[in-house]
């Protein structure tokens, strides 16, 4: 049998009378190539049959202009603002934003392989990080662009090893800043409420919590844990709080979900929500202004993170952005604003 | 001066020995085509010079494997549920969803040339329909496969005349179950709450109302209106409307938005919402089951929607859809479901 001969792209550049580069752009940056010397390059591919090798297509091969972005099964109001926000900033890098469905965790990944494989993005923006998300190891070792928005967690209150560049809100700094706010109203009994299965970033919230609490010499926060992640459950373990017998004053709840529960029991206990029982919510989310008498809660500046996000997919050494959440003051806790 | 000679579809396939078709797959379908044929008709194309003509292109072009969705600039909890089960139904169908934004009405329409120019998509789906839109009647004349979520209306509750397939739900028909429920709970002063700068499909759900009431033997519908589109504006009307001789039992509003405005006035005014006074939504968005005591509600069978959609695309000729909304009962109006 005869063996195949290798046709390497030094045979093509020297058949077409170009250099390897100008092969390199005629596969991947046609545009970039003058016709004459595209159409010459190119007949010498087909003559010879060349076929460029995976590694060396996979690092020089052309734009797709497109991201990937994973839309999570789990609806939140915030993530609809975001979306909008990362669409723009995709689109201003000079991509358009390919959207796909995926499960959560490992089972995730053949999706991500497929548009990989396919061809179909430059890169991923990946969003509602589960704890010990697999995705940044995974994509880091493929040498696939991408940018989390979040960090991912180890099942506690500390972020993990995470390769690859991130954009996350500091959510211990805005419970923090919570509990200032809080204290200056003359609250002393402060809650924190979230959620039996509670996310790395939902208990670093609590921690940014508990920390203020100390450094202003408060009790440590009651801690408030409903059994499902929605309002009715946190409605239940915000009644139960509020008929014991160290009843707080205020809640700083872990969402906005949460938060509207603390509402619902404010009111059913008869306490006016705002003055007798202050409530805060996080993610400043479509029901924070819905829900009366207006909750405060911690806003994502999602331009500044999205815009933060699509320059970390170009620079992938760019490494990790904690941005600041705003504040922002409604009926429910009318904290002052600094 | 030279005239170039124009090289042709058919002096490609006499060239390189196949028929005309098996030249428009190498153009189209490389994957149908056998290797030793593509690379001969590749040369013979590469050879020749040939240029395949706008209209063969747009005719036979290569599938791009993806639909164009634009994200509109205003938001709703509503629209996140719809694109998730879009992105699904998309995926079922072996395509992408490529996402996108743009401004509404006629100065949208060059970010939609720029897409099909690009051949980025094989069509669009079009939602955040607006009164007189321009998308069905712009696509149609271009040949571009589209499926319509919503009616055009001529600002007006008819709806105009709309080239290409669309899918609705049926808002008159939702608003006339409401009205027909809340008689069974004995209410016969019904107000039906909408804003300024109502659409359309807003309209349409008031006549529906309207024809009810008319149907029933029930006085026509108290219009209240607020002046702008959010739950503060809502609140100030529905105030108003409370305040006066002939106040309302029942308010049925044309949103979420606006009905939870409806709430928070029932709240000033010490009415028990869902007693007092029975308020109903549009959308059974995020906020309905948030807003206290849970907001009745209009769900849109978003996977029924999607499904139609998805199959629109492919059959252009499948003309329109009215889907049956779905009346989700909370507290705020506990009527009987049938």
């Amino acid at each position: 049998m005869k063996r195949p001969h290798r046709v390497t792209i030094d045979r093509v550049a020297a058949e077409s009378r170009v250099s390897r580069q100008t092969v390199s752009n005629v596969l991947n940056y046609p545009e970039r190539v003058a016709p004459d010397t595209l159409r010459r390059v190119r007949l010498a591919i087909e003559r010879l049959g060349y076929q460029p090798d995976r590694s060396a297509r996979t690092m020089v091969r052309r734009r797709a202009g497109q991201v990937g972005y994973c839309l999570s099964p789990n609806s939140t109001g915030f993530m609809d603002d975001f979306l909008r926000a990362l669409c723009a900033a995709v689109e201003a890098s000079g991509s358009h934003l390919l959207l796909f469905t995926a499960p959560e965790g490992e089972a995730g990944l053949a999706v991500y392989a497929d548009l990989i494989a396919q061809r179909a993005v430059d890169g991923f923006v990946c969003a509602h990080v589960v704890d010990d998300d697999p995705r940044p190891a995974w994509l880091h070792e493929r040498g696939v662009p991408f940018a989390m928005f979040g960090r991912t967690w180890s099942s506690g209150p500390r972020p993990g090893p995470q390769p690859g560049p991130w954009v996350d809100v500091d959510g211990a700094g805005a419970a923090a800043a919570l509990v200032a706010g809080l204290r200056e109203l003359g609250h002393s009994r402060i809650a924190f409420l979230d959620w039996a299965g509670a996310t790395g970033a939902m208990l670093d919230r609590g921690r940014g919590c508990a920390e203020a609490c100390r450094a202003a010499g408060l009790p440590p926060p009651l801690a408030v844990r409903a059994e499902e992640y929605d309002s009715a459950s946190a409605e239940r373990a915000v009644r139960a709080a509020l008929a014991a017998e160290d009843a707080p004053t205020a809640v700083v709840a872990a969402s906005d979900i949460l938060a509207v529960g603390a509402v619902h029991a404010a009111y059913a206990a008869g306490l006016r929500v705002g003055e007798d029982l202050a409530v805060t919510g996080f993610d400043d989310s479509v029901v924070a202004p819905l829900c009366p008498p207006g909750l405060t809660s911690v806003r994502q500046p999602v331009e500044v993170i999205t815009a933060a996000l699509v320059e970390r997919l170009r620079d992938q050494d760019a490494g990790g952005l904690l941005v600041q959440g705003e504040v922002v003051v409604r009926l429910s806790a009318p904290i002052a604003t600094r």
